[in-house]
């Protein structure tokens, strides 16, 4: 997938770790192991990883060398994770210094959740001589069984000890679980004559609907800005980038986007929406755009990455709900994976969304790096190759364009299509 | 898949053959091979279908040997298929004798589509010697694709000539589409002392959810009821049953469920919600239920029937919503594929349901005909057997209990699990 650039915010690397005076790393510290066994007999039991096991990273931590603003949003599931209590709590403040984030295990719908996320914050409190409230902690992973912390407690020496202002890599390991792209990203921009960083890392590709946080996405900037214009940003970008982004339809327990700014640039400190807020709004936009977009192309078992752009909309809201209508339905995913042309499906999912709009009027293109093609215009099916349209859908970036010809307001959703190895991959997701 | 049975309502053949003066037929008038051409250069040219080619049929017509009192439910999505308006159009009186309708086809989102619709009322009309809006005219398929009428109307005296009373089975096999069983039933009741009895036909496999008609549905029956009083009955069943089956998410644009009844049984015609109505309604609804177990059983790709039952909530309302929102949970789903009891799927799929409940007092259990296992009281997960649960999980007909403990309402929706052949089914399903 190419990344979306824009002029004024070149891409730099380091993600979490490319503003100035954030230290990340990762380890393995055997969650893995104690997954199954949590809910049987065993489940007092913590045993340490066995020797010959792959070690994949499933603990991070992000530390800024100075108190940060930060803020944050969070899923909207009525069912929430321990973890996400815990840091709401947190961040009621608007102040944070360090994050402290598991997978393979979700710590949600666990009697003793919050004893366990409380800990995790003290654990990486003490080691890091910072207050427990200075730290946001997120879990993700299977949903319902008890979280262990003795590995996370052993591990937490290891874990401190690994920091360095490289480690956001293996921090984002640590925070993947069916992922199999990476995602992090950077970019530099300008405040009045400061240079400023923000990056961040994404971790999503199963159990991913719009209407909330969607994924666990860290961010982070040397940029200066107060706690309220940073909660305000980053709800604002979210609503059009991550909100906007559907793999399957299943909203998680656990999503979080999480950012910390530390002032390190020493710009102008953001407190309203100036000039200097627009310029960091842009910044943000361009990542979190990016990490949605790696987001959806990386769902689960995903072939493509789908954009669905609508316009002409009689208003954005209108525009919005048709397009997640559409990257939204399993058998529009379906005919994407097949590269079948069938914009029956299209139709039929812009006709079961909850909005008003023409149907005589509708328009829907197809394109991609191959070409465009017309395949329906005032609401009824259009002659077109079927030969070309292959070729177009057979590309890893397929766009639907459709125009409602009744106003300007226009919205972009992004998915993937649905995929054998999506079956595979959910079929047996705790094993 | 195993039929519910209820005492007074004792099941027999004959589909929508089985009441008195239903006459059906079925035929292949090779509407297949018209499909993808349709929006091609040939778009225009009327190929008959070629001598090797399988017979599957895609043309069916039910008659009544008397008028009938009639009434349907329709698809909530915007985009209709044409024969949907033109249906509307002939039952404002209430009053049919005929249906014709054909598969592979949907006539809809083509600007001759109505044209098209009502020239099958037409042709079938003559042939019977009715009024063309005493005809009830629907079609499945694809979406978008101009319906070649030449095939219908060639077909028609053979279509015709092969009416019989024993003709249900023909008729079914023409709505059938990815459908990969056989989907009819009927019962017999008393009405004071006549003997009456209702059966219908059901196609549906994808694109199959509730708040809607979903699917086509036929039923006829020999049962005097007023159209007011047979439109009551069946729009309050539809609610109980077709509206709580969701294959995959997606509202079709044609669906369509029609009840004829010609009176024949000669009972004192129902015209009030007395106890003839409740008898008749209840032989409506042994039919609808197991019509909509066997829609969702045979969902696309399925390899099993999903049944959640929610208990104990504060509305009927609140039971419904989650019951659907758990039956539509694409990762849920999976897992089911997966005979995985990854219950915490169950428990996310609930908290992002649209509905006010108390996540501290849910209790889930899993149950087959293999036994009954609580996985989670009190909103946490509690320790089971994984192998008890495998063999649970791994019969064709699956429970979900799921209690509130918040009051005394119910509901059940019915699933089926997500796989890889609803994958290869949808990839490619225009050709």
């Amino acid at each position: 997938m190419k990344l979306q650039s824009f002029e004024e915010y070149p891409f730099v690397t380091g993600g979490v770790c490319a503003a100035q005076g954030f230290r990340a790393s990762g380890v393995c510290c055997g969650l893995k192991h104690q997954a199954l066994s949590c809910v049987t007999e065993q489940a007092a039991e913590a045993n340490l990883p066995e020797d010959d096991a792959p070690k994949k990273n499933d603990l991070a931590m992000i530390v800024s060398d100075f108190e940060c603003s930060a803020a944050a949003v969070y899923t909207q599931n009525k069912v929430k994770g321990a973890p996400i209590l815990v840091t709401k709590e947190h961040l009621k403040n608007g102040r944070a210094a360090a994050v402290i984030v598991n997978s393979v295990n979700a710590n949600t719908c666990n009697a003793d959740g919050v004893e366990k996320a409380n800990k995790m914050c003290e654990l990486a409190a003490e080691a890091l001589d910072l207050q427990p409230d200075d730290v946001v902690v997120a879990s993700t992973g299977v949903i319902g069984q008890v979280l262990p912390i003795e590995p996370i407690e052993a591990a937490i020496p290891a874990l401190t000890k690994a920091l360095s202002y490289h480690g956001n890599t293996e921090a984002m390991h640590a925070i993947m679980t069916t992922d199999t792209r990476e995602k992090e990203l950077a970019v530099r921009f300008q405040i009045g004559k400061k240079t400023c960083t923000l990056g961040g890392m994404l971790k999503g590709s199963g159990m991913i609907h719009p209407n909330m946080a969607t994924t666990l996405t860290f961010l982070t900037t040397d940029c200066a800005i107060s706690p309220a214009m940073l909660q305000q940003a980053l709800s604002d970008v979210v609503r059009v980038t991550l909100n906007r982004v559907s793999v399957d339809g299943d909203q998680s327990t656990n999503d979080m986007v999480c950012i910390m700014a530390n002032g390190m640039a020493e710009n102008k400190e953001i407190t309203d929406e100036n000039a200097d807020y627009a310029a960091f709004r842009g910044a943000l936009y361009a990542v979190m755009l990016n990490l949605a977009r790696l987001c959806a192309a990386d769902g689960e078992g995903a072939t493509k990455l789908i954009e669905c752009v609508v316009t002409e909309a009689a208003s954005e809201q209108v525009a919005e709900t048709i397009a997640k209508s559409v990257i939204e339905s399993s058998l529009f995913k379906a005919a994407m994976f097949g590269a079948d042309a069938n914009w029956g499906r299209i139709a039929c999912a812009m006709g079961y969304s909850d909005c008003e709009y023409d149907v005589n009027k509708v328009s829907v293109d197809l394109a991609s790096s191959k070409g465009r093609i017309t395949v329906a215009k005032n609401g009824c099916g259009v002659p077109f190759s079927e030969d070309d349209a292959k070729t177009i859908l057979l590309e890893d970036e397929v766009q639907v364009l459709i125009s409602l010809d009744s106003g300007d307001a226009s919205a972009i959703a992004w998915g993937c299509d649905l995929t054998y190895d999506y079956v595979q991959i959910n079929g047996d997701y705790r094993s």
